[in-house]
């Protein structure tokens, strides 16, 4: 038989997670920062949680299969969904505005590409009960201040509110059953030309061509604007040719100013109004981040959808919230080399074994090395010559070799061995732990 | 809609997170501590890689389904099938004994009841490639070291061996395609009673009355005698009525000095001649730990699987393991308040929001708190009267409120609030940061 992983899916051998587990713990971290508390949600839920959320061409990525009792079940296609399923749950015992983030694994039965896998890593932060422009802001400021923290400088937060899409389409004259349908065809945009999308637009979304133009037209004007070029950063009052489009321009205005205010550097933002986002649950402010060099698509993804947790069977909840994906920032740190000093492993140091009888001395050395906070692996087998034992050693990169021989035995003290160096010494037991952890 | 779980799948709330997390950290701790190194896994694997390596009874408790392409998929059982797939697709790049520990969940189509899930959070360890006894007395220490370090004194390990059981059964005249068999009946003795297990053997595993009787009796003697009542602790030889079984009780005698000599107590030994464990693919040593109090079934499962990494197309690696059931773990500690300081929050302080004039000194001050390393949640609505704001933060368990309005502002100053005690007292803007800290 051929030990084969499923195309889309990956091993995460020591090596590569290193570099994940230091980026879910610089998110935790930040995200704790500010007030955020850790939730976890089943793999499997039933398909009439999962469906209908998302829009009709998602829902046919997500995992879907009847379980051995005859439910049909599904696996979490994001962590969105499930979250709304749990506040519809414990909406009596949550504190609101509830603040949690979710560090889970989603699955898309989507086409693997570069990029693309089907079994994701998400990290997920949300505010539930909160309208206020406050808590969209706060999702940019943790957008800005992790990825700051992650060491990745060149992003650019593109932002726009799907109430100012839907004021341009109604504008338009896009009927209310085609708004939704318009957008996930806008939503395809960074992927296709406009002549495709314009095209899809006509064919498969039945707008007519005096529709479709003036939608691309009233876009193009206000993105010209320079208080939209100057990123609503200015305080003087906008003069919006579409009088429908003021309110909803003025909800971003806000939000975007407590976002300068709480430390999002305008350089990191761009007001982008054909970015649309694909799923249905939006209803206000959208955002995703992308990485200027490499790119390899969007790195969060996010936005505010007060009518999910209703939806769900919960409260009437306003939320607002965003999703970092881990696979995408890790590949963009590797690819970058961003991380060039973080070590393949935390070992601090090989413990030989030089003999069957020396043994007992290598078990007790050993044990007495990690109680004092080292890292000590064992080599298990003292029928091994010790030089395989330090080829091991550093082909695992691990720092220091330790060994106990007869006449270190004899004197009361260690060898220890530097391994990129090579320098070797003789150290009392006593003071070993001290020499390694300098 | 009903928003609900599926049965035998949970949500894990904040509280329950500070849990689980900490139990998490505690033991990757203990497991770098002694050179293991993360591994993940895929979810999905093919059928092909789980069906057929823990026994036809358990094959039916695998999530399978075919995927949208037609694959035959299932959900990862256990840990160590995966492992052993990664192992053998790897087996030119990993330099060994490959340490490694993982921790993800595994899903089992079980029925669902207290302490037995369907969705199941996995944390194991294993060496691959040594088949030293060193290396089996190293996974009863770090299964030792890990449960002391998590506070939970009162446990037991039982340990046997697959080798011992194999000669016992051969000494009984159990025929060779009966071994596993037999061995799966055996291993239902802590739900079954000696009669059922008995009846199963007759009935089910069509095993003759007199070699039933027999394997019990050699069981039962050897039991009795005082070298493995003692934990085969002594220096001196056994004298073992059974010729055969000598070979593979030296060889658990060997495990077991090991053990002891790094720092395994042997208070917390039992070997148990009856356990057998459940899956097919033990070969050697196996050990299961259960916690006295409260009986909650195991929480550590494991032993020796030599062969399984070459009958996934690997090489000849032999390898031992052992998985920490993290729910039980933490179960345990719960209903036995083993925590009981443990925080259900690591907010540091809540930032009120007194009105919008005053917002961006509140977005300031809490940019700034954060800087200084204090984990700030800032309140994000100002609409929202003072009271209510506090009350929030009591709910939430939240220790520190600081407050920020006019007075305050004017005089440079934060009003902070002890939500325990009570206390109140202004504190200059400067000096926040180190009083929040104290």
């Amino acid at each position: 038989m051929k030990p084969q992983t499923l195309k889309g899916f990956r091993d995460f051998l020591p090596e590569e997670m290193a570099v994940r587990s230091r980026v879910r713990k610089i998110l935790t971290d930040v995200f704790e920062s500010y007030g955020f508390e850790p939730l976890e949600t089943p793999t499997l839920e039933y398909q009439s949680v999962l469906l209908e959320k998302y829009g009709k061409e998602v829902d046919k990525l997500v995992y879907t299969f009847e379980d051995k009792g005859g439910r049909k079940v599904g696996m979490r296609y994001d962590l969105t969904v499930p979250l709304a399923r749990v506040a519809a749950a414990n909406q009596n015992n949550l504190p609101t505005p509830f603040k949690r983030y979710q560090i889970q694994p989603v699955w898309r039965a989507d086409k693997p590409q570069k990029g693309r896998y089907r079994e994701i890593q998400m990290c997920d932060i949300d505010i539930l009960n909160s309208s206020s422009p406050l808590s969209d802001a706060e999702i940019l400021a943790v957008i800005s201040s992790s990825l700051k923290k992650l060491g990745l400088k060149d992003f650019t937060i593109r932002v726009n509110s799907r109430s100012i899409l839907f004021a341009i389409l109604e504008e338009a004259k896009v009927e209310k059953n085609q708004l939704i349908p318009t957008l996930q065809s806008l939503d395809k945009l960074d992927k296709l030309s406009d002549l495709e999308v314009k095209s899809e637009l006509r064919e498969k979304k039945k707008l007519s061509q005096p529709v479709i133009d003036q939608i691309f037209e009233v876009i193009n004007e206000l993105q010209q604007l320079k208080v939209i070029r100057s990123k609503l950063a200015e305080g003087d009052v906008l003069k919006i040719p579409f009088e429908k489009i003021q309110p909803p321009i003025n909800e971003l205005k806000s939000v975007l100013k407590y976002a300068y205010g709480m430390g999002v550097s305008p350089e990191n933002i761009v007001i982008d109004l054909f970015l649309s986002r694909g799923l249905d649950y939006y209803t206000g402010s959208i955002f995703e981040t992308i990485v200027t060099q490499p790119k390899i698509g969007s790195i969060t993804g996010g936005g505010r959808y007060d009518r999910l947790i209703k939806q769900l069977g919960g409260p009437d909840w306003p939320a607002v919230g965003t999703t970092f994906g881990l696979d995408r920032i890790c590949d963009t740190i590797i690819d970058n080399q961003l991380w060039p000093k973080i070590k393949s492993t935390v070992t601090n140091a090989l413990m030989t074994t030089f003999n069957q009888q020396l043994v007992s001395n290598s078990l007790s050395l050993a044990r007495e090395l990690r109680d004092q906070g080292i890292n000590t692996e064992l080599y298990p087998d003292p029928e091994v010559k010790l030089d395989k034992q330090l080829k091991y050693a550093d082909r695992k990169g691990i720092p220091y070799v330790v060994i106990l021989g007869p006449d270190e035995v004899a004197k009361g003290v260690a060898t220890v061995k530097n391994m990129k160096t090579g320098d070797q010494k003789s150290v009392p037991l006593a003071e070993l732990p001290k020499v390694l952890h300098d």
